[in-house]
């Protein structure tokens, strides 16, 4: 069972953000920016074109409000998305505020939070969700 | 009109790779490795997550073979999907080869490919759409 199932079913815990029966939501804990979630399906797929077509279909339209509270409570340009799947073999979109081209950037470095960090950040987003 | 609108009606050329009712898909000019692609709707959105619904949901389900045909083309441990949107105000996807978690330093260069180059690059891809 990959990391991100044992998340999915609770096994370890998580800054959760959303979830629907198809996907579910979180924060990523090393994240680039403040804001930073991930995005993924609740099917064990390593990479996110082998996703089953529905839920290529469905990952971005369950992001959008997740993306759109992202932005209120920590305003930036845009939220952008960027899939990598290198570290844990199963399908995920990072959803990452971004100001301009040089947050190309924030790539380079993951930030250490605190727990009560995270969970500021988590609270943060839920208001808007 | 936005530049992207321009390629779409064929008033500026492009190495198109694909194309339906909703969605384009060309190579991008200054590519961060060979076989980058960007796909975009054929409507000017500035933000990806400001499309409506049904593009929203259309278009990973567009890049999905174009995805799978730059793989065979240019073979790679994944391709990636990235959005930065900072430079043209027409929501767009990039579709990028990578090989593992150093390849975000792809994005600190752009390639400058030939045109010869470009279209090789183009022939090699349709080749296994």
């Amino acid at each position: 069972m990959t990391l991100f199932s044992k998340i999915i079913n609770g096994e370890i815990p998580s800054y959760k953000i959303a979830e629907n029966d198809r996907f579910y939501a979180f924060l990523d804990i090393f994240p680039y920016t403040k804001g930073h979630t991930l995005v993924i399906p609740k099917i064990e797929t390593d990479k996110l074109f082998e996703l089953p077509a529905d839920y290529l279909a469905g990952i971005l339209p369950f992001a959008q409000p997740i993306a759109q509270a992202i932005q209120k409570a920590y305003p930036c340009n845009r939220v952008n998305i960027l899939t990598l799947g290198f570290e844990v073999p199963h399908a995920h979109i990072h959803l990452i505020p971004m100001n301009g081209m040089h947050d190309v950037h924030l790539l380079d470095h993951k930030l250490k939070l605190s727990e009560d960090e995270l969970r500021t950040v988590q609270q943060n987003i839920l208001k808007f969700l």
